[in-house]
């Protein structure tokens, strides 16, 4: 399954990015559009104080359509009370006005700080004129989403003739409950919402749901997948195994790419009691601050994936079932560490990805936790984040 | 209740503490001594690969009495098999042997580094003739069981003529989980070990239990109350204030020197459903990464508040209901951000401890955190654990 170099828009969709003056001299308003109504589904965070964006969102996401998406960076447009979800409202309304589309087809999305109202004037102006600048390429609307990303992410493939396309930014405040982060997925095949529904549960469970980069759960994570089929019709066993896999390959970057982060720390857990545990043995593993400055400075202190593991006090773990891999290379042989080199384990950690294989040995439950390494980068910049 | 400057064993009690060969010149091994068996009581760890010294420790704890502690920094003989665990029986058999009592009246306690075996010899060696060197000053004891610690941590009070004493280190791998990092308390009041445990459990759930420095769970937590009746009978009521302050000081003290932590971080919880969700969201706050961060840079950065409730997303909360204080600052009413200049928010959290208070405004559950920010000495410190 190749991927588009560079990555392109579905056939109907289009996207543009301008700077409001949210952020000074970087792009912060993005517009992504469909020439025709598509069908759509979301998941968005569950995080109990969701923002304006969300709240409204959840609404617009009913009868499953949309055509436009209006996502701004820097002010999540969360805790703003009424008068932030009127500007959500109006944040659509504008674009919508722009498009000449129904403003009910339009989805927001707003990312950054908490608690601050949008400067709507700023927002319209911004949007005036922008429609005649749409183009094909993603990568200025996953530009104008930015926070803290080091680089725009967007994905595309083709699937049995259509293209699938993946957005995403993220780099902080992820934990994903039900949803994470902002990840907008265009396709120009044809599916029902219902379908979507389905399509886009199964490819977040094993890809966005497993990722964490400091396990905070953001208030503004929204995945939302347009379907406008201007390709027709695509077997839906081959779509699914391409969005699983491009789903896939996006957590994992936005993993790579999280605040401060130098490595992906991935790992596979088998053997537990069930699916559900071994999610939160995998979970417990990728959140561990030990295990994530391990990760980083390659420090051989394999033992903290024990403590990582056995801190899952609910989940059925028996000690002396327990096997672990770095790297493929055993490193724990029926809950024994096993003996090393320190200059060997150094080298193991060294590579990135940190892979880290675990088998419980208790059931035939599985999970797949994917994060990063914690280095003095992520506390520097969410020391300072409000400011900078 | 005012503490001993400087502070001192109860009656009975004595310690010693010697450098024996695991780390270069600093001690490592402590012994604790009561001149005739206490009545006991002791919290371990929930961690599910608890070490060596845990699991021959329950077995010791169970007629209620012991006589000596000895316990050893820089190695934990965790996930060392039947030979850790025979190890650190021989560990309990050479202190009984130096100090003429029975080995089952000793518990033995290690912590550092996870996986590796215990240097016997080293053990034996520098266990031999320490029972000369017993002294009244706590602080040797204290100091010989440091990993990270910054300082040794001792504190005594006295309490209806019986003085209580409480020895502690812990500053990374702290989520307690019914116990939590070593806390050796002693004291020469008389209680049967039935109610040392209730009392004990009381006083840790008010202190050790609410503290987190990192999320991570320690494979060799332990909390142990000795009492050997050297001063009499003591009234209940007043040796439980005195144990739950002595308890709260002590974990406040193992949060403000946590791992490259500069500040405490205190959270209280009222208005909960229950008290475990008050207690659920408080965990949350304190061991959110963003609001660590939040406390080191002084950012000001109050949302990330809101984000941390949030994210509980099994506990009852009411976006409209929630309020919260900073230093007693009501910067959040009903889930909105109230206005503040940066700076004024800055200099409220540049002050040590940052005091977040948050009112659910559902319920009348209660619940506190204990915890300290997060900076770039936690992750260069552990980036390099094992190796310094």
């Amino acid at each position: 399954m190749s991927l588009h170099d560079p990555p392109r828009l579905p056939t109907g969709f289009s996207c543009a990015a301008r700077c409001c003056g949210l952020k000074t001299g970087e792009p912060d308003l993005s517009l992504f559009y469909s020439d025709a109504p598509a069908e759509a589904a979301a998941l968005f965070t569950r995080n109990r104080f969701p923002g304006a964006p969300i709240i409204v969102g959840r609404e617009r996401l009913g009868p499953g359509r949309l055509q436009a998406i209006v996502a701004n960076s820097k002010i999540s447009n969360v805790a703003t009370g009424p008068e932030g979800l009127e500007d959500a409202r109006q944040m659509a309304r504008l674009a919508a006005r722009e498009l000449g589309i129904p403003e009910e087809l339009v989805l927001m999305s707003s990312t950054g700080l908490i608690g601050r109202r949008l400067p709507m004037d700023k927002i319209e102006n911004g949007l005036e004129g922008m429609s005649s600048e749409l183009e094909g390429d993603p990568r200025p609307g996953a530009r104008g989403i930015m926070t803290t990303d080091t680089e725009p992410k967007a994905l595309s493939l083709e699937v049995e003739g259509a293209t699938l396309t993946v957005i995403g930014k993220g780099s902080g405040m992820i934990a994903p409950n039900l949803a994470t982060m902002l990840v907008f997925i265009f396709t120009d095949a044809a599916f029902p919402a219902d379908s979507l529904r389905v399509l886009l549960s199964g490819a977040a469970a094993q890809s966005f749901q497993c990722l964490s980069v400091d396990s905070d759960t953001s208030t503004s994570d929204t995945v939302v997948l347009l379907a406008n089929g201007r390709a027709g019709e695509v077997q839906e066993a081959a779509f699914r195994l391409a969005l699983n896999n491009v789903c896939l390959r996006m957590a994992e970057w936005l993993a790579r790419d999280g605040e401060g982060a130098t490595k992906l720390v991935r790992v596979r857990v088998v053997g537990a009691a069930t699916d559900t545990e071994g999610a939160t043995v995998a979970r417990s593993i990728v959140d561990s601050p030990l295990i994530k400055t391990m990760a980083y400075g390659a420090d051989p202190n394999v033992g903290r994936i024990l403590m990582a593991v056995g801190k899952c006090v609910d989940c059925q773990i028996q000690p002396g079932s327990l096997s672990a891999r770095l790297q493929g290379v055993p490193v724990i042989t029926h809950g024994r560490l096993n003996v090393f080199e320190e200059a060997q384990v150094r080298g193991l950690l060294q590579k990135d990805p940190v892979e880290i294989d675990i088998d419980l040995g208790v059931g035939r439950g599985q999970g797949l936790g994917l994060g990063c390494d914690l280095t003095e980068g992520y506390v520097t910049e969410n020391a300072a984040y409000s400011s900078s």
